[in-house]
């Protein structure tokens, strides 16, 4: 009998290796496992930390982001079923889909976050669209996915540069809107800096931004929101 | 009819008052009115602005954010029923609420950036509910409220300082998190930035983050969000 | 006779009043006079390099910018037929208008800017047109001007927070842009950084920009530009 | 019969190819064609997105910008007759040149933004003339080109450190003038914030500022003005 | 007999080797001896400098910090017992250890920042302990090693991204903290900036700073304290 | 009897005022009690913070920073025996010392900070020592307070400007060093920011950092680390 | 007899007035004496450490910068004969001058600049010659004094906004130019940091700066360099 | 004969390369040639440019500043005379030196700009005198050179960090000191922001600032005011 308490983090809801604590009582407290960050980790060790994981929830896919070449094929050896979108790895079953995410990019060379986002809303539950290159310069393409946008239960919007796409969607539609600025440009962009900045000060409503390149927590966040939206957290969390 | 089509903006979607372009489309456009931003403009104008949008919309309360005295005087003076919180002033019917957004800050100094978001909360149509003061410093406070956390549909954290709160809460529990950095502090907190980026790192998945002391901004996001928790968008939206 | 040497600088094309050096040879040089920035300067100083200014050229309206209450009392007292625009002044006859300067803004609190680069347009020889509050978050009021932006010989766009304004302009008509970021916003729009970051980034190709809340600057480029669309620059230089 | 109605962006005005979504409808909307900016795509995206852009209007060279050898050879394989000046390639005829477009640099170093500009400004159909190397630590190489700087229809001034040029050559000649700051130096020059800093604070009149190393952006907007000064912009955009 | 004026420094308590002055009086000065900051010098000059103060203090091992592959195969070949972890080197005997001092770090990819404040405290006579991957996304990680914390005579924080473990367990123990901010993240990270601000803006009192990933200060500071704590000063830095 | 367990934090370690929490349990858990920041509270809410904390903990002193003259006059109109110096006040008894703390100043202009630093040292438990203006242009004055230096248990540098004093002193004495910047300059100094990385960056070892002006943080870490250095660390916190 | 080693700074070499060091043997040491920089210092403490330095050294007037009208009014109370000029004070004579400084300006808004320069040059001993209002954007002004610069013994370049004049003079004559940045300007020159990088990263070789808005620091280096220009310094500091 | 207008510049001043205009003119006007900053540049350019400088002016040496390995190989192909220091080179006779400046720096990373500026001294006419390696954390190696750096006629002091020693140096002698701060160091170091703003802040009167890294421009600055210590300008600039 779930009595409230028991939910409570213990001393023994992690794995000491050591080198590393492995939270393989995320899952419980949050209602998702932990992910891996790969970048400056040795691929042996990302390894032995996927294999806590996915040993502690076999049921629930492992993910892990930022991974080099040296990562993935660590992974690959391991575990030739896992699923790689560029850095992007999966390991184990991803979950069946609630709700719809549509990842709206401002041009083709935000792919790779993109692709990061897109991922992570599949294993965290939720249903990804993925619609690329409709920047503001050719705002009829905008226009022209209004719909989809309209529709959909939380849109991620994800560019780089002047970082204006949220604004212009965020006034077209009252889906929530989760921006991600990229660090896609040069110059006076400052590694994303403007889009950054551009996102924080949007004049639209109800935009609210992640951490530069970070198509993960927008992918977290955004899959939390839509699958709530459909049948109550309740079903999901506490299954 | 509605048809679809009667959605789109029309060139007449907005009223033109020569210093202003008020856009009365916007409640059909997104299921929410346009605001208005009180600082920079003379409180006469202000009163004309919400006039317009009042008449267009009278079932539905215009909310008015960074009021000054003046400015309160102005709308209170023509609306004598008007609620005020602090810099907040709302201006006709509140709505009937769905969903519930939790609303914590770290400190008693961000109260009224709390106030902002909570009011904001109640007039896009969600119940918010305040916890303040359960900074970090202090982790017991963060862990007494932990149950309430996790019933929220949505959680609000706003802090100042070094921003930490919202790491700490999107570990313990799975609702989503929207992080308000504040502009409490002194010194390398440069008006906010500490906090801000603080969130925008935040190890922690799935916080997303708001400009600095923008609880309007959190405020229509997370009702925006809750409110699609509990019965499915389209009975709000499209009544 | 003219004869190309004499418009080179001499040593004698300024006035010295010890205090400042007033470069009455600019009309010459530049085809238009040297304009007063009174920030920081005394109202009366101001007033005597006015006067110099007036008296070598006085067929041609000498512009005063970013004048306080003091300096416009001061140059009023001396010249009681001074055009006044919020802080801005001009003594003596206006030029001629040839070409057409429309001037847009994405909100009323950018009305200040608005007001510099309007009436500078009008100092420098060009028919100014404004159209204020057409923010991106209501798109469709962008849209309802596109005709009057297309006919234009140049656009001056003027916004704070973001800056996405001269993005979406730029992308919906050829008409050169001039886009002037203003320190309208607050938390991370760092007074106007936000803004100009934007703008300078801007993936709509031919936007050009200038200093933060600089309306004169623009006002410049801008008439400058509109009456050479006109007839020749020749003709407006060398009568 | 255009009916003004006709010009307007439809949802057919671009062409969706999965990865990306060319805008051919922007010739139409803005006068000039959509331009590629190769840095960040695969080459064959690239030649790709060059090919529709080339097929729907076969009569105006194609622009792509920031390529990398790769893409080079990669558009040389497909178009034998490519222009390539450095970076910049230029597929199909280009547009015959109406105005005159002056770029001056500073410096030697500056040259790679120079190439940029100067062919931008022929693909946009205005004709360049280039004089490089006009430093303002030797005044007297400036003094010499005034004559040609005056006879411009605008003048495009690159310059890198501190990004004194375009103030000089603003107080001399009442030309136009796009200031384009480079990257070019070292130390407290940050990558170009200096002379970006330096140019949008000039105190020269009417001098508008690209972002760092955009010899592109300038190389657009001159051409804009410049083909409008000779003979009407009616002409070039509707024959 | 030590007699006050003793201690003071005088031209002959450094050796100069014509490309370095080496302080060889910082020893008696400070109770500690000079350190070898690798990056920048050429091995050959690392060892000749290691030689030196090896030769005037060989009773106390001299540390070597930022070395290089090329530093530690020069500094192996010279003295082969030298003691390497990552790129810290210690040549000669460590001393015996007073006190104790906890390293705990956010993550694993923080790992050589650990190294070098590990083998820091030890060169300069205090015991570490480490404690790797306590993250305050898991806050139970963090409780599970509360009383290692409690117990120890000072506490270096190691953390990255947002830099919220200090504020933890500052507020947890009132065990003196030192803070070591990483550059471990991306994007709004700035290469260590948030950290570095989260850091220095700590709601817990008592916290102090260190320069990004300087491991080496924090060790150095530690140590001081520690060996303070258990038997006085005085035994330590006069035996 | 105290089991070790006890001391862990409860949900009814904190005092639930509405708008405050105030952690009555810090003490406690840290050996010190809970500090009031003043600034942005009402003086009256003030009061009430600081009579839960006095009542909680009545024999020792609460500490009150940052108290505007009507913070101070609330305070003292309810504790006529408050103790003030400039914004720090301090209600109740003082503890005994243990230990000194040597604070240094580089110039008179700091010393706000000096006073903030030198009652909080007093109020955490151990003997302050003032020596102000001592800074490096003059360096005979640091040298000339060398052996007061030496025998202090921890030394307190605050300066601006620059920030040089604690690497001077960093490397003449072996006493651990706490440096605060001071926001003491102007122009470049960009409110502290100077001697802010200054500090950071001190080629001294051992020299750790405050926020500016934060001679608070100062001062508790310096009097934690004093008084453990002479009789232990248990017979303070565990009496 | 002077043997060299009395000049050395001895402990006796300051006068200690409790809250300030007074420097009485700076003097000696650099040739100058102590000067008082009034900000943030109690009028009647300014008072008090002027008396010092005037009693330690009557023959040589004591220099006081940044002094409000508070502290003339406390200085002109006690010493009725001192220099004010704006926010400069000199008590005591001034000493007889030799080499010839000559300060440029930019515009008439950085007067306060040039008075601080232009008192300091005297009072350490040096003949100012101030030529205001040569900006760039009239060269011919900076032409019109070319002679002057030529002939002086070093030139303080004294300019806001970008900045640029240091380079046009530093690239007409070989007098060695010392530049002050101002904070004149507004937006992106960030009170004067557009200045400052503009001079910093000067394309004239051999332009050195200092801090923004630093007439002083200008004044006491220009007069060192003049002074010893003309008869050898042997003679001025070692009579 | 000399007539005073015969030293102003001409047309004919420079050389047109074509890619370069080479200001041959320099050497009148400020008494020294102009230099070749070889970044960026290809070697035969160089070669090209060297060239025109050292035929307009064989009896004095070009200077060549940040010359790459292949710079250095087709400078020495041509003139196998040439002098070379790491990225520094000189073509032709070094002149015959005037007074002395001493070139301190901080410590031995700082090697490479110390090169800079001594080769730079010693081509622009006065000797350089080097001491390496005194940084503030072993004051007694400063105070160890104090009798070398009061005899010197300017003093370039070099260093990284937190560029603490211009202060230290401007404290205990009268010379004039000029400070170059260097890019040695990490993390907050901000690739030399830290010592560039400790110089610029330096509490030390009369202390000025080159960039980071700068040497060559200090070295211009210290030999030309070097050499008019000595026997006055007259006999250098006009022999």
């Amino acid at each position: 009998v779930p009595d409230g308490k028991g939910e409570r983090p213990a001393a023994t809801d992690f794995v000491d290796l050591g080198f590393a604590r492995v939270d393989v009582g995320r899952l419980t407290r949050t209602g998702d496992p932990e992910v891996v960050y790969a970048s400056g980790k040795a691929p042996s060790a990302t390894v032995e930390i996927v294999s806590v994981l996915h040993t502690a929830a076999p049921q629930r896919a492992v993910l892990i982001t930022r991974a080099s070449d040296a990562h993935v094929e660590a992974l690959r050896n391991r575990w030739p079923d896992a699923i790689v979108d560029q850095t992007t790895v999966a390991v184990g079953p991803m979950p069946q889909t609630r709700g719809r995410v549509v990842i709206v990019s401002g041009g083709t060379s935000d792919g790779h976050v993109v692709a990061e986002a897109s991922m992570t809303v599949a294993a965290f539950g939720s249903a990804p669209e993925v619609i690329e290159d409709v920047g503001v310069a050719g705002l009829h393409r905008v226009l022209a996915v209004r719909d989809c946008l309209d529709a959909a239960d939380v849109v991620v919007v994800i560019a780089g540069m002047e970082g204006a796409l949220p604004s212009v969607i965020g006034g077209l539609v009252g889906t929530p809107v989760v921006a991600v600025p990229t660090s896609v440009g040069y110059g006076a962009n400052f590694s994303g800096l403007s889009a950054l900045l551009g996102m924080l000060n949007s004049c639209a409503p109800g935009v609210v931004v992640c951490n530069i390149d970070n198509g993960f927590g927008a992918g977290v966040f955004a899959a939390r929101v839509a699958r709530r939206c459909v049948a109550g957290r309740h079903d999901w969390e506490h299954p």
